[in-house]
C-alpha cells in the first residue's frame, strides 16, 4: 500500500510533466513560423490535447490496451467503449490493478502520450494546411491509429512478443507522429516562397525566446515521458533514466552546435535547440538501458544527424517549417536502432528485432496517413488558397490576430 | 512515518503547482488585454501572490482555521496572529498534528489558495481600476474577507455542519473571486470604446501566445488546486482526481469551441481557452467524487454555458476583460450545484445544501465586497482618469513600458 | 527501501524544478535586455546547461565530492574522470549509497546548481561580451572553479571542518557567481550610452512579461533549489524549507517595492522582481533553520538591501543590465551571515565562521576570475566592437534575430 502511494505519485507528476510538453510543443512551433499563423497552431495544439483526451477516454486506451496488458492483442484489439475501472465487490477502486500506479494514473498517464503524436505533425504542416482537414485526420490518427499502433508494443502485441524493444516511444510516439509528418508534408507541398530556382529559402521563425521556451519545457517534460515510463518510482531506475535522458540532451544540443558552426560558420540557436531535442527522442527509447558514457554517445550522434537531416530534407524539396521530420522520425529511428547497438541489450538479434519494429511503424504508419490524408486531399482539399497563406492562417481561418498591438513586417 | 513522508511530499507538489498559477492568471490577463497596461497588471498580479501570503500568514491562516479544523468555528472565529506551530516537547515540529501533511504544508498550501481569489478580481477590473485602492482592496479581501468565508466550510463552520459540499472550492475560491468581480465591474463601469451606440466592441487581446500558455499553465496547476484538495496522496482518490479534473478541462474547451462555432461562425481561440478553464472550474466542487463521464457531462456543460454566459455580461453592459465573471462565477455556481445533481453526492438534500452554500457566499461576498469598493470608490477614487485609460496605466502608474524596444499600434 | 523510494522521487523532482530556473533566467536576462541581444543571450543560456552538464559529469561532481563525501578534501581533490557509479556485486546500483538518493540522483540534482554560477555572469555581461570568451569563462568555471570552491563546504573540506554553515548556497552559488559577475563587469566596462556626463542613465528591458514569468518560474524553481537541499524528504524540514523560501521572497519583494516606492515615487515593477529574488537568495543559507518571522525579517532586509545596493552599483559606474551583482552577490552575502545572527545557529562563534567563509569565497572567486577574464581580455578580447553593440550581437554572431516579424525602435 505505501508502495504503491509512493509509486502513483511519481506516476502523477509524470503525467503532469508530459502534459506540459504541451505548451512546449505549441511555443517551440510558434516561435520557428511566421507571426500570421500563429493564432491557428495555437488552435490545432490545444485541440489536440483536449480531443486527444477525449477521444483516449472513449476509444483509445482500450485500443492500446485491449487485454489490459495480458498480451492478448497480437494486431488488433479492443475493450470496449469508455473507461470501466477495475472495482472491488465494496465498489472501491482495485488498487491491486497494478503496483506502479492505480487504474485511473495508466489511463491518463498514456493519454497524455496519445496526443503527441498529432502535434508532431501540426508543426511540420504550419503555415499552409487548412483547419478542418487537420482536425479530422487529428481525429483518427489519436483515435485510432495511435492507440493501435501502441499496442503491438506495450498494449503486449506481436512485437512485443518478437522482442522489439521501445521504452518510452523513440518509435512508438515520435516516429509515429514522424512519418505521418513526412507523408504529411509531400502531400501538402512546400510553402510558398520556400524554395527559389530550386534552393532552399531561409523562412525565419518570428518569436525565438518562446521556440527555446518550447525546448526547455519539452526537456523537463522529458522528466515525466521518460521518468515515468519506468512505471513505478524504482529508485534506480527512474534515476538513472533522468540521468541517461538529460545527458543526451546536453550532447545533443552540443553536437548539432559544433557541427552546424563547423558547416556553416554560424552560431545557430535553432540548430542548437533542435539538437537537443534529436538527443532527447534519440534516447528515449532505451533510456532505462544505457550507461551515462552511452547516453553521452547516442545524443551526440542524434545532434549531429540533426544538421545533416535537416539539409537533406531540404534537398529533397520537403518543407517542414519546425525540423519536425528531423528530429522525431529520424532520431527516432536512430534511438531505436541504438538500443541493438549500446546499452544492456546490445546485440545482433535486438538489432533485428529493432529494424522489425522500425519497418513495421513504417509501413502501417505512412500507409495509414497517407490514407487519410490522400482522402481528405481528394475531397475537401488540404491546402489554403494562396491569397490566404500570404495574408496568413490566423485572419482567415480565426479572423482574429495574435498580436494586435504591434506593428509587424509583411513577408 | 512513512505514509506521512509520501503524502507530504504530494501535499508540497501539489502546494509548488498551485503556486505557479499565479503564472498562468499573469500570462492569462496580459493576453487578453491591450500591451499599454501590461506592466499594470503584472505589478497586481505580484502584489497579490506576495502580499497575499503574508497577510495568510499574519491573520489568514487563523482566520480560516480557528480551531484547528476541529469544527468550532460556527460564521466567525480567529486562533490568534502569526502561525504557531505545534510543537513537540522535544522542540521538534509535532508530526501527529495530521497524517496527511505538516503544519507547515497545511499553512502554505492553503496560503497559495487564499492570493487566487483577488487574481480573479485583478483580471475583471483590467485596463481602468487605479493601481492604489485595488491594492487596498487585495489586502482586506485576501487578509480577511476570503479566510472567514473558507472558514465557514473547510474551517469546520456552519456550512460545513449543514452538509454543504465545495471539494476544491468551485464557491470558496471561484465563486468567492467572482462575486467581488462582478460587484467591482458594476462600480467601476465599463472601458472607454467597449459600448458604442449600446453595442459591445470587441477590444482584442495583445498577445495571445501568452494567453493560451497562462491557460495551460492554470491546467498544470489544476493537478496541484485539486490533486492536493484530498490532503492526502491518497492513490484512488488523487488519481480520479485528475482524471476528472482532466477529462472536464478537455470537455469545456470542446464545447466551448463548437457552441461558439456555431453561433459565430468563426474557429475563437479565446472562447476555446476559456471553455477550458470553465470546464475546471465547473469539476472543482466535486473532482472527487464524480465519474470520468460525469466529469465530461460537467465539463460539456461549463463549457456551453461560458458562451452564452459571456454573451449576457456584454448584454447586460458589464466590462469583463478577460471573462472573470463566466469563468469563475458562472461556472463556479454551476459546478457546486453539479456536486447535487451527478456523483456519489447527488440528491434533493445535497441540491438545497449547494444552494444554500451558494447563497451564503453571495450575500457575504457581494455585501463585503461592494462595502470596500463602494467605500473606495467615495473616497480616493477607483477609476484612472480618461487620458490615462486611453494612453495606458503602465506610462502614467508605473513610468515604464512593457515592451519598449517594438513599435506599437496606439488604440 | 520505501523511504528512500520517497525521498529519492522528491528528490528528482526538485532536481527538475531546478532545471526548469534555466528557463527563468533566460527569461530574466533577455526580459531586462535589449531586444537587439535577446538570441545571443539565450544561446548562452543554451550553452550554459548543455555544457555544463557534460562537464559535472565529466570532472565537476569528482571535483566537488573527492570523498564521495567523507570529508578528506580539504582545499582540492579529485575522484577522477566521469561518473562511477557504485554497483552491488550483482551489478545493480549499490541502493546503500545513500538512504535520500541513488548516486544518479545526486549526480544530476548537483548537476543542475552547477550551471547556476554561470548564468548569473550570463546577465551581468550582457549586450557587449563577446561569445567565444564567454563560452571558454564559462567552461572553466563551470568545470574547474564552481566544483572546487564547492568541495570546501558541501565535499566536506576545511570550511565544512570550521563549521561554516550554507544550506543551499547563498554563498556557494549564489556569491560564487557574483563575485565572477562582479570582475567581469569591471573588466568589461559599461554598455555604450549607459553613463553620460557621468550619470547612469535608465536602458529599459525590452520584455516585461517574460521578466516576470522569468522571476515567477526561479521562486517556482526554487521549491526545488532549496527543498531538495534537504537532501531527503523529511516532512518537517523540507515543509519548513518551503515555508521560509517563500516567506522570505514575498517579504523581500513588498519591501523593495515600498523602499523603491518611497525613494523614487514610482511604482517599479523591475525593483519589485529584484526583490523576491534578494529575498530568495537571502534565505538560501538558512532555510532549514530559520522560523517564518526569521525568514520575514531576512527577506524585508535582502529586499531593502537590494534597492540601496542598485543605486550603489550604478554610483561605482559597475553596469550590470539584470541586477545580477546586488541579487546574487550582495544578497548572497547577507544570508550568509544571516545564519549568525537569525535562528537555530545564531551566536557570536557562527558569525565568525560565516564570515571566514563569504571571506574565502570572495578570495577564490575573485581571484579566479579575475585571472581567466583578464586572460581572456589581454589575448583574444572579450568585448565586441562598438558597430557590432550599436547593431546587436544578434545579427553579428548569430546572423539572426529574435522577433524577424516586429517592427522594432533602434536605440
Amino acid at each position: 500500500m505505501e508502495l504503491l502511494t509512493i509509486n502513483n505519485v511519481w506516476m502523477m507528476i509524470c503525467t503532469a510533466l508530459v502534459f506540459f510538453m504541451h505548451l512546449g510543443f505549441a511555443f517551440l512551433e510558434i516561435g520557428l513560423t511566421r507571426q500570421k499563423n500563429t493564432l491557428n497552431i495555437l488552435f490545432k495544439n490545444i485541440f489536440i490535447i483536449t480531443i486527444g483526451l477525449l477521444l483516449y477516454c472513449f476509444v483509445g486506451f482500450n485500443l492500446m490496451y485491449p487485454g489490459f496488458g495480458d498480451g492478448s492483442a497480437g494486431i488488433f484489439g479492443f475493450a470496449g467503449f469508455g473507461l470501466s475501472s477495475p472495482l472491488t465487490d465494496a465498489g472501491a477502486l482495485d488498487l491491486a490493478y497494478n503496483e506502479g500506479y492505480t487504474y485511473w494514473t495508466d489511463f491518463l498517464f498514456q493519454g497524455m502520450f496519445a496526443a503527441t503524436a498529432a502535434t508532431i505533425v501540426s508543426g511540420a504542416v504550419a503555415e499552409r494546411m487548412k483547419i478542418l482537414p487537420f482536425m479530422i485526420f487529428t481525429v483518427i490518427y489519436v483515435g485510432f491509429v495511435y492507440p493501435v499502433a501502441g499496442s503491438w508494443k506495450w498494449g503486449g502485441g506481436f512485437l512485443d512478443q518478437l522482442g522489439f524493444y521501445d521504452f518510452a516511444g523513440s518509435t512508438l510516439v515520435h516516429s509515429v507522429g514522424g512519418w505521418a509528418a513526412l507523408v504529411a508534408v509531400y502531400l501538402l507541398g512546400a510553402r510558398i516562397g520556400k524554395f527559389k530556382d530550386g534552393k532552399p529559402q531561409a523562412i525565419p521563425g518570428h518569436n525565438i525566446p518562446l521556440a527555446t521556451a518550447g525546448v526547455l519545457i519539452l526537456w523537463l517534460g522529458w522528466f515525466g515521458f521518460n521518468g515515468g515510463s519506468v512505471l513505478s518510482a524504482d529508485p534506480g531506475l527512474t534515476s538513472l533514466t533522468l540521468v541517461t535522458t538529460c545527458l543526451a540532451a546536453a550532447a545533443g544540443g552540443v553536437f548539432a552546435a559544433f557541427v552546424s558552426t563547423i558547416m556553416y560558420k554560424n552560431l545557430d540557436l535553432t540548430m542548437f535547440l533542435n539538437g537537443i531535442l534529436g538527443g532527447l527522442v534519440g534516447i528515449t527509447a532505451g533510456a532505462d538501458q544505457m550507461s551515462p558514457t552511452d547516453a553521452i554517445i547516442i545524443g551526440a550522434i542524434a545532434g549531429t544527424i540533426i544538421v545533416f537531416a535537416v539539409s537533406l530534407i531540404d534537398k529533397l524539396k520537403l518543407d517542414d517549417p519546425v525540423g519536425a521530420i528531423a528530429v522525431h522520425l529520424v532520431c527516432g529511428i536512430w534511438g531505436t536502432l541504438a538500443v541493438g547497438l549500446f546499452g544492456n541489450l546490445a546485440g545482433a538479434d535486438q538489432f533485428i528485432s529493432q529494424l522489425i519494429g522500425v519497418g513495421s511503424y513504417a509501413v502501417f504508419c505512412v500507409g495509414s496517413s497517407f490514407i487519410i490524408i490522400f482522402t481528405l486531399k481528394k475531397t475537401m482539399g488540404i491546402r489554403v488558397s494562396e491569397k490566404e497563406e500570404l495574408e496568413g492562417l490566423d485572419a482567415h481561418e480565426h479572423g482574429m490576430d495574435a498580436y494586435p498591438d504591434f506593428r509587424l513586417n509583411e513577408h
